[in-house]
């Protein structure tokens, strides 16, 4: 108890890590979350049935690739979301699994919401956006928005197996998945879930600023420990770009008071400084004095796939579930994001295409 | 098994809601996040000890605020970081506890990154970032920063359960409480540990779009059923504001090609129009088009607390650990903060002070 416990939190922390090396993985029955792990030193042993179960699900899936932060949000669902559409609209067949269970941003995203979940004979059918892209989520599990999904790890584990073992995906090319922020059950459910059957890799979202790439390194070291690849790292957000035309103008007065003056300031613009119309102002939103995630993969030796702009437009795709490579107004995004596509892309399929 | 599960994972859901009508809070040694419950029925029975120290240590506490929020990255550590520095500059004996366990950023935040945990006789000692703020978080008990903490749940609600026990805070006005996104294993763990004691209520931090919203609504369900009271909801990241002169100016060509001309611009203004060059130029980051966080608030019967401007200059002030409060570049954030923080006060201490 020396140093306030820091051996101690270390050693837990190495007690619950993914892997093969794992005392607890892949046996779903004993009790992996318990903080007494003793009382359940009476679950049964043995292979858990629910792999074999996973395995002829993922046996017609080809790749698989984990999307992950360290920090909430980064923009991980929006580059989800972006990266199935791109993906489908390439004519890939494209499963979006969603396994943030208290959060499930992905439905909206897809501009799926209300539309719920179907069984058939040959199990739980995706919810599809497109004819190759379809999507599971736990929010198409729930009718009511609002309901809060309160729920310990161990719930969280099971519906993320259902997912795994229930749903018919049929042929798939892509299965993205998207997590919730963090290195916990979630992600460690996923890992343990998925490895036998062959994981491409991760791809990390993050923001420029360090507070948010020190999480990012958590990510690194997270699949590291668990053997996942990764792919590569995203910046999102790097900057805002926004048409002067679409900004507004404040003065701001000695005591900090804003007055709007945007009318005035866009005529006046006109009038004397008509060339600044068609240019676009672009703001360093958080700051990335450190160097930025392009620093930070080449410190720690991993791929740096490339940033995207703070766009508006793409939030506003976001929100309307829509796809920002049909959205004429995603100016700076939309060619941000296809070239990191471009980018990743060989790294899983190879340069001969899926 | 129709519609995909429905009922079965609503039901599951009420399982595990905290409070005390919940069959599982405060035991414990119950396998509280257990995929299979009945593997943990030989669990030993009564009241949790660890309630009886939490109690204890809560004693000389007078309020408990949680900062909750349903989605990550809307800045909820950044404000329970300055909400602290606030309460700090009041003169009030502040303590700040960081249940984020898997992404800490309250010692960055605080300034106290590369800080450790102490004990001594009366337990493990804050560390202090001024004479009246101490702060406990995860991050300060592990030495390497890019540490992954890979747990599932039941160990993230033990090392809550111990900061409760374990630390010694001595006489304080307000304990802030900074939690990850989610309605999971650390807000049920807080909610079950502190219950008995009285916590104040909770602050819900969100941006304005729907997207976020959305799981606020879930937050304020949270709430609800965990029988917390909503103190409010902040709504960040509501607009950008930047002086013009700290922008950069680009123009964009047919295909989408960015070309910088920000020294030209400037050239130009200065010339042609210099009566912008006191202005501030205020960009809609996120689409706020639903009403944002004021209409939501409205619609729930929760009190809405105000609006936060995305302000680089916090997010600088964040990044190294300042309070935005003494730095004299937060002109549009220190102001909002400050506003808020006087709305919420009184809901807490009432007209007279803590």
């Amino acid at each position: 108890m020396e140093n306030g416990g820091y051996g101690e939190v270390l050693e837990d922390a190495n007690e619950h890590c993914p892997g093969p090396q794992s005392e607890s993985a892949g046996k779903s029955d004993t009790c992996q979350g318990c903080p007494n792990q003793k009382v359940c030193a009476t679950a049964p042993k043995g292979p858990d049935p629910d792999l074999i179960l996973i395995a002829e699900r993922m046996a017609s899936v080809k790749h698989k690739i984990l999307v992950l932060s360290g920090k909430g949000g980064v923009g991980k669902s929006t580059f989800s979301a972006q990266l199935s559409f791109a993906l489908a609209a390439m004519d890939y067949e494209v499963g979006l699994l969603d396994i943030d269970i208290c959060g499930p941003s992905i439905p909206k995203m897809l501009g799926l919401e209300g539309q719920g979940i179907h069984k058939s004979n040959l199990g739980w059918s995706p919810i599809y956006a497109d004819s190759n892209l379809g999507v599971i989520s736990i929010g198409s599990l729930i009718p009511d928005p609002d309901q809060a999904v309160i729920w310990r790890g161990g719930k969280k584990t099971d519906i993320i197996k259902k997912f795994l073992k229930e749903v018919y995906w049929g042929e798939l090319d892509f299965l993205v998945v998207d997590t919730p922020p963090g290195t916990s059950d979630e992600q460690i459910s996923i890992v343990q879930c998925l490895k036998e059957d062959g994981i491409d890799g991760a791809i990390i979202v993050t923001t420029p600023q360090e507070v948010s790439l020190i999480d990012v390194r958590k990510g690194v070291t997270f699949c590291k420990t668990a053997g996942v690849k990764v792919l590569g790292v995203v910046e999102n957000m790097s900057r805002l770009y926004q048409r002067l035309t679409d900004a507004n103008f404040v003065r701001s007065s000695e005591t900090g008071e804003l007055t709007d003056v945007t009318k005035w300031a866009l005529q006046y613009i006109s009038e004397q400084a008509p060339e600044l119309l068609g240019l676009m102002a672009c703001s360093q939103v958080f700051d990335n004095s450190g160097g930025g995630a392009s620093r930070m993969c080449q410190e720690m030796g991993i791929p740096f796939l490339g940033k995207v702009p703070l766009d508006p437009q793409l939030c506003k795709a976001a929100e309307q579930g829509k796809s920002c490579f049909e959205d004429q107004n995603c100016l700076v995004s939309a060619p941000a994001l296809k070239s990191i596509i471009e980018n990743l892309l060989p790294k899983i399929v190879g340069e001969h295409g899926a």
